[in-house]
């Protein structure tokens, strides 16, 4: 659909000066609010305030002092929780600190450093190091591949996840593509999960680098909004089947589950990949905070009961996405100057406006007091080929500063597209 | 001295003899005593408890939310109460997670992938880095360079600290290396700390290479065991005068002074390598635990409080090194096959055994059920080129347990030097 079709110009210039009064009335309120980060909310994080009941007693249960020395890759009973949750089982697991993003950068220094179980050579080693990046995707990742020199390819996303045609045909052919990012539920930014058949492709695929290797950070795996959530295909099993049992590691964390500021993140491997981590995280530390994963594991008790303490989590943030939603419904749609998802889950909308303007939408929207995460973060280097894409975080401001920030970001998307069709 | 001198080789034997029954006697008990890591006892954590009093209230003065994301390089209060504790301000400080030993490799590591402020090219772009290891010495610190390929080169230890005349000369002549490791205060495991001069000759010294630094591992700052404590020069200060300002970075944690298992590590430099590091450190993390430094902060409180705390330590750990002191100077005093030291502080006694005699000391307890460090630990590669140096840590063992080790190892020591002396 053409931006504004059917309109003539006089009525889009009337349109452009009723939507600049709005803007200038928002403008006048002085506003000042911040949707830029993927934040949980106080209440989210009261929900976990429980936990440090749990601290009368640091021992295990096999009596071991989470005070003290020991437990390199971490508790038995963090461990226990986590692969029933994961579907894995203990020394597939590495329990880790508080940052799964902090597991993702070590494991590519350790690529580029010393090498992961099965490489020829450490990635400093090689003149050339590229990795796929589906977009819209998330900046840290690309911020990571960024700072050790890897050359970024964009890969489109589709409703199913990345485009695997694509994906396939660049793997096969170039042996210096040697990973790729991927959110596979609830994706951030666009709230997707990877069908059944792009993880099966994924997994089986033949890459012509034998050092492949697929990031999966499944930050999302726990974080529904509705009672029929999407399901994700367990991608180390379709490895496994495949004859590719090394390639895919899986990155997780309590950061939106438990606390942002304090939680718990852990990686899943192969056994053999795991044991290969685990000796040169030997060197790397002393172990990691054993406390903290011990009031965890008090805390969320089983799969069950942390899937209910998820179930809180979403009564609270799923009317702002429904706000969000209902908003962009009733300024946006039916114009051709943008699109969104409703997503089941995760921690984003995704809203493509009309290409070029996103840029624009987002300065709009600054100058009137609404921090946007900047247009461009979602693609490498922080350039978005098409300037279309802009990341919605709802969850961290109260419901009526919510609904506030996305009328005026309606507003800038509107002037943006009217000031393109009318130049 | 020579070993045994005056004696005949019949007294020897004799000697020898008497010593076997008294070994055979150890060995029918089945002992199963553990003296291999420097690990604080359970009564010494048990003084932390207490911490998790102040977690009702999760919020910073300034009233900053520690459960959610934000505050990269650690929350204000942690970074006042360290900034008084090492005489630094707030921007020459990171407060991280509960490793020191892990920032001491991500800055390693870091030194290699990206660089360090000042740095022409990472360490991984040259063909060859060396650093000196005072020794003996602390064999994680050897285990980090080592793993980068590091050559590795011993300097011999003086109770000033390293012997500066070798240090001077090698590192005006040989742009390759690269770095110092030190443990200032009550080194590890000689118990000594670095005089004056030392500090000052390290801090203002000529390096061929321009990116030289000082990994200054500050971990027993606070941890005297007397009411006279050794008194550290400040390198920073010193290395500022000299025109080195970016040469020094300081670690040192609480994990011998809250929890081994869930303490804070931190690190300081001039605040030009701290602003450096943090711009990688956005990448490399979304921030450390923020949780454990509030209750940290308030539990520690301000210097004069945590150096009471620390006294409470010494009550408890004192009586153990003066246990291992008094039993070594009973059985192995004026025989010429063993020295020690005697520390004001830290956590380790140094035991030189006759030269050839270490590993045999420490197979000979280990069979008898007393596990040491092994032997050559504390050199590079594990190779102590004296086969002398034996650390003992005193700390963990109830004060029985550990009296009773230390009688196994003085008998082995013995045995060691009379098999050396009659073959």
């Amino acid at each position: 659909m053409e931006a504004f079709q059917g309109f003539s110009k006089d009525q889009l210039l009337n349109r452009k000066n009723e939507l600049i009064k709005q803007y200038e009335n928002y403008k006048s309120q002085n506003l000042k609010l911040d949707m830029s980060r993927g934040k949980p909310c106080t209440e989210q994080l009261d929900l976990s305030n429980g936990m440090f009941d749990y601290s009368k007693n640091l021992f295990t249960e096999d009596g071991a002092d989470c005070r003290n020395y020991g437990f390199l890759d971490g508790i038995k009973e963090a461990k226990a929780l986590f692969a029933k949750i994961f579907n894995r089982s203990a020394d597939e697991l590495i329990i880790g600190g508080n940052s799964s993003l902090n597991l993702m950068y070590d494991l590519i220094a350790k690529a580029f450093n010393h090498g992961l179980n099965g490489f020829e050579k450490p990635w400093s080693k090689l003149s050339k190091i590229k990795f796929l990046c589906p977009c819209p995707g998330y900046d840290r990742h690309f911020a990571i591949t960024e700072l050790f020199g890897v050359e970024m390819i964009v890969i489109p996303m589709t409703n199913e996840g990345p485009d695997m045609d694509t994906v396939e045909a660049l793997t096969a052919g170039d042996e210096t593509i040697k990973g790729i990012w991927c959110i596979p539920k609830y994706s951030n930014p666009t709230g997707i999960t990877y069908s059944d058949s792009v993880v099966k492709r994924l997994a089986s695929m033949k890459t012509k680098a034998k050092d492949f290797i697929i990031m999966w950070d499944n930050a999302y795996a726990l974080h529904d909004l509705y009672d029929t959530p999407d399901r994700l295909t367990d991608i180390f099993d379709e490895a496994r089947k495949s004859g590719n049992p090394n390639r895919v590691y899986m990155f997780s964390s309590t950061s939106k589950v438990t606390f942002s500021g304090g939680g718990l993140a852990l990686m899943a491997s192969s056994k053999e990949n795991i044991a290969h981590l685990k000796k040169l995280l030997a060197i790397q530390t002393i172990g990691y905070n054993k406390i903290n994963m011990l009031l965890h594991t008090r805390f969320l008790k089983d799969p069950e009961h942390t899937k209910a303490h998820m179930k809180k989590h979403a009564a609270i943030i799923r009317p702002k996405f429904e706000a969000v939603l209902e908003i962009l419904d009733k300024h946006l749609a039916g114009k051709g100057i943008a699109s969104w998802n409703k997503p089941n889950g995760g921690y984003f909308i995704s809203l493509n406006v009309l290409e070029g303007c996103a840029d624009r939408t987002v300065k709009l929207a600054k100058e009137a007091g609404v921090t946007l995460t900047p247009a461009g973060a979602t693609y490498p280097y922080g350039k978005d080929p098409y300037d279309s894409n802009i990341r919605i975080a709802p969850t961290y401001p109260p419901i009526s500063e919510l609904r506030m920030a996305i009328e005026v970001l309606c507003v800038c998307a509107e002037i943006a597209a009217l000031e393109k069709k009318l130049a």
